[in-house]
């Protein structure tokens, strides 16, 4: 019998990244939230809830009773799966626990703090046979997908290089004014993994260009900065990286690039074709050809010129625009789908499919920030990513 | 008691505005859907009603079934308003018949299709006292807020010249090579109000401009034209128009613009600043000066150098996009909020608030519809648009 | 024997159009400037001409003394030709004078300030059997070209639409400030010939529109506005117009339009295809398709994806721009090549050919002028526009 | 007394380089070709110079009779200085013999193809106390002045990084087509100097950062690609680099970037602001703000926003554009300046000043194509670059 699929929550009491996992799973009436925690703190927890409507004995004071509790209920109202929106050193053992208790997990990037822990989650994702979602948004984009056809169609030829870059101004704008007062778990070297900026959002370029590509980065030469300096984490990453097939790239991300807010873009340049994609405007794609006019490809869902994954990604006609959220949603519909296969016909997580960033992907975003810190510390020119 | 409001369905079983709508009533978490009629076809209702996972006894056969089985349910159960998503010529009648079963109103625009039932309208939303919101989607953009809240303020001085355009491509494409084929009420000179482009977009066009600037258009003079023959209804229109204040401006739009989407556009010029603002550019507003550099604002729920109502308007952080949907939303939104303090607070319509287009703006651009089918006919040059 | 033309001027001591009328000239090594009278004040003009290294005896006092010595000059020093930059109400005695005197003739916009005065030019120049071009420069900008040349050739269908604007914003701001002060002979009803907006920048929108698309304006609905009060000329002008091939269209030119530079945007829609072109980006034409891409053309000289018109227009290749010089500099190189056939190879001005504005262009604008002002002061919709 | 500057010429004979040269020179009316050796075959030479309308004594058979012969014309006849566009491993060569004849320099670049060469011309122009100008053009758009002037007037604050970018793509089009028949001096080892991309481009790059920033680049990290293989040179150039004042920076250049024109790009992130300026769009520099709108500043002589060197670099009023000719004489404008306070004032080479590149610019950047050479073929980090 067909229904909504059930949610839970954990984290998302404050902060926007909440709100847009929760936004996002409403988006396609295809889910429900039913339980959380929201916050480590009880009451603050118990009002979240409550703003959301939940009954009061379905919202938790911790992970533990969630999960213990949520078990034993009927399996008609039981959640099905727990979404995890929490700083970077809570995932793995949040993830690791829910996957125990048997449910399948949504879990926000980077997934771990270290290559070992992140290395437990891919084995209990498999003991447990459930499925596992990271949440690499911006693979969500429907023009990011059309990359990513384009790619592997072999419409761009031998792919040769890639730039990836996601600058951010924000650590030099009102945050480096407020000086030491600056109290975020993504500052603090414990709690963030020891990286700042490359956990934050060079894992998002990582992601965004193997996805994009199909290609994986073998190799990376880094240079880290820590401009702002009441804190000691790096705030800027600049690296040359090596591809699987023997493309070349650059890759950059920062927090000190004054004035940018979420300028990810990525290029490719192959052998036929190039292509451009930049996140503030996501509904674009720019295909570039050696001797012809560039092309403006644009999001839509009835778009003929259009890959079918990209057409399928799409809400509404072109001309409309749609933004981050819908692109968050496009990873819980994946996710979604997949699970339905899994709970309506039995499919195994592999059968089950779905076009969404598995637990092997945050594998190798740990990797990748091992290595990005690893170089940065040697004088050899090319450290390996080595899951 | 706090709860989600709850709303009925009017449309929407196919097409893509009665999705949209369910995407935005559902964004916020304020709102569920608990019925509907979603086709005049019985069987193809029940069909779209259990897709939404409703049950079939909220899933109706008519509307006149509907408003009479929702009317005598439990205070704790009925809807609480409806959403009219279904051609033109059926929004009055249904309009009309959910005021008098004593429910609130989301209604598609144009709202009806003469002047005459735009006035039965308006005199039905206050006799009832109950809430009426016309679907002028654009003006839930945060940066068409903040273009309003600049205008307002004074801050553009004397508002001197308006242009506003929207050029749409789709029907010198794929529309025209099926020739007579093509069967949309759009063209049905009886269904669509013997109005084609203006009213479909460039009631759109003429609510946007009014709310951007807070000003009244008072004068048009138009010349329509239908290029695509096979059909009677104009498919371009370019009009002069005159505004309460002695502005002078320029509306057009157009379904012939091959090769345009949604390309709804404004341009506001004042004795001390001039602003711009795209739709398919949703979140920025270009802020033009006379003797310094041009400014590019963005969207977002913390930018210090937005408007208050531009903020409140924005659901994430600048540099992450959001579009049509969450624009759509944001008027669901508005009239979520003035329903909740007539629900909770009895307040009194107009002691509610709330920013969103009324049944007065609806009956304002059915009389511009009829001033430029009017003017269109005449040898004068200007027509007064009179309500 | 083949020798560079030598040019003579008028007008050009101060003011910028004059300086961009001699590096127009001398960019492409086929012209040299001879003689000029540079100011009507004689010191001034000699003051000029010595910067400008001439030889005191070929600066002259006066356009009466300019035409009459250098006509008595030896064939193989006396000008070939002469340029007029002077304010508008001089054109056509200046131009009436060369012709006369037996010279050929380039000569800034609008040609004349009546009508009447434009009629005498046109009869002038073929009585003369001399080349007359007007510079209309934004018709030398290579894309402007390919527009053309995709027009003629049927590229872009049926043409339907020409939208054509010219908003400049410099009457917003310090020029507004000043008041009073400002005397400019642009404000002065009888040296700028009853028009100022229309006149100046208007007849660039009109012929730019008439040169890109081959089509002719025939009727005209035209909205003036003065909204800077200490003058008494239009600054803002809306219309709406007709083309002879059954195409509507809107034109309008602002100088109210606070912010804006010299932002003229031309924007086409035929059956098979629309074409965008802003002269603030002009080395970008957009071609927009109905169900596919839309396409960034590119100028350059090598580009083989233009029309050879446009590649012959350009200098470099694709990727470095150029801009309004070299644009007037195009018309300069069209003109200079058609004198060469009539000097070198004895062609009639007929069989000289070349692709710049002639006299009756010229006659074209001033017609379009005065059925612009007539429209404005008539309460009917349409006014034919009469050469 | 006053007088225009005499030029001669090597080179220019075919391609566009020479052209440039010309049109640039000959733009702002200071400067006259009289004379040059236009090819190294003496017919075609000749018939170039028939072409220029050169006098047939004034066209040279070689560089060695060139100088010659100008050396011992009366001084009002003489040429004043040489301008050199001919193949890279021609330029050093023909710089010291012009030098060593006692003629003032114009160069294109880079200046020589070794680090020793490029010591011996630095050597040279301060023993023959002449003017040296190295046609590092982009460095004359006014907009990269414009970011220069607010760099040095500290308007960035303590600039932190610094993206430059060439990516071109004309050697993934008909050239990779072509294959082994490609021809060019470019692709010889020899010819060119042991580098292609870097000395064609990259140098462009390196210099444009140095110029706008003020900053030198100290080290360097460099990955070298040649991806069309029937040549050996590299086509594709990343690097990491940093800077004197603690900056870090990405710098790369690329000649297979399919589709891609000449998009010199260039962004430097300071703690008070960021600037972005790109060469295709060379009259707009973007300005960001930590907390407040980006500003979109314009190229333009009248706008009292710019700094005082950007409006003096600019020859028309804003809206207006110019573009890579305007840029190159400003160069050749700059040199002019120079050269007549040298003439007429008796100016020693260093109180005649000028805003141009130096002799020692161009050491710079042999520096760096060596740094690059060495760092690619070494597994340490960091390579110095060492004057």
């Amino acid at each position: 019998m067909r229904r909504k699929l059930r949610m839970g929550m954990v984290g998302g009491g404050g902060g926007f990244i909440g709100r847009v996992h929760r936004m996002a799973a409403a988006l396609d009436n295809e889910i429900e939230l039913v339980c959380g925690v929201f916050s480590s703190l009880p009451e603050r927890s118990a009002e979240a809830g409550a703003e959301l409507f939940l009954p009061a004995d379905r919202v938790y004071s911790s992970v533990e009773e969630m999960f213990r509790r949520e078990a034993v209920l009927a399996a008609g109202e039981r959640m099905d799966f727990v979404s995890i929106a929490v700083p970077n050193y809570l995932h793995a053992s949040i993830a690791l626990a829910a996957l125990e208790a048997g449910f399948h997990v949504i879990c926000e990037k980077p997934m771990a703090t270290s290559v070992a822990d992140a290395r437990r989650m891919v084995e209990a994702v498999h003991r447990a046979g459930r499925l596992f979602c990271l949440m690499h948004n911006y693979s969500g984009y429907p023009m990011v997908k059309e990359a990513r056809s384009r790619a592997l169609a072999g419409e761009l030829g031998q792919i040769r290089k890639v730039v990836v870059e996601y600058p951010q101004g924000w650590m030099a704008g009102r945050f480096a004014s407020a000086g030491v007062k600056n109290r975020t778990w993504k500052i603090d070297p414990e709690l963030a993994g020891g990286s700042c900026c490359v956990a934050d959002i060079g894992t998002h370029a990582h992601q965004l260009a193997e996805y994009a590509t199909g290609l994986r980065i073998t190799d990376v030469c880094a240079d880290l900065s820590c401009f702002i300096d009441f804190k000691s984490l790096e705030d800027d990453a600049n690296m040359l990286v090596r591809f699987d097939n023997g493309a070349r790239g650059i890759l950059y991300a920062s927090q000190i690039s004054t004035g940018e807010a979420n300028a990810i873009r990525l290029r490719v340049y192959g052998s036929k074709s190039g292509i451009e994609w930049f996140q503030e405007d996501p509904n674009h794609l720019v295909v570039k050809w050696p001797d012809r006019p560039r092309e403006i490809l644009k999001a839509g869902a009835g778009n003929i010129d259009l890959h079918e994954a990209t057409r399928k990604a799409c809400r509404i006609p072109h001309g409309h625009p749609e933004g981050f959220i819908e692109a968050f949603a496009n990873l819980y519909r994946e996710f979604a789908g997949a699970l339905r296969r899994v709970l309506e016909d039995g499919a195994s997580p592999v059968e089950a499919g779905g076009d969404y960033p598995r637990v092997e992907d945050g594998l190798r975003g740990l990797a990748f920030i091992r290595a990005a810190l690893d170089s940065h510390r040697s004088d050899v020119k090319w450290t390996p990513v080595e899951v």
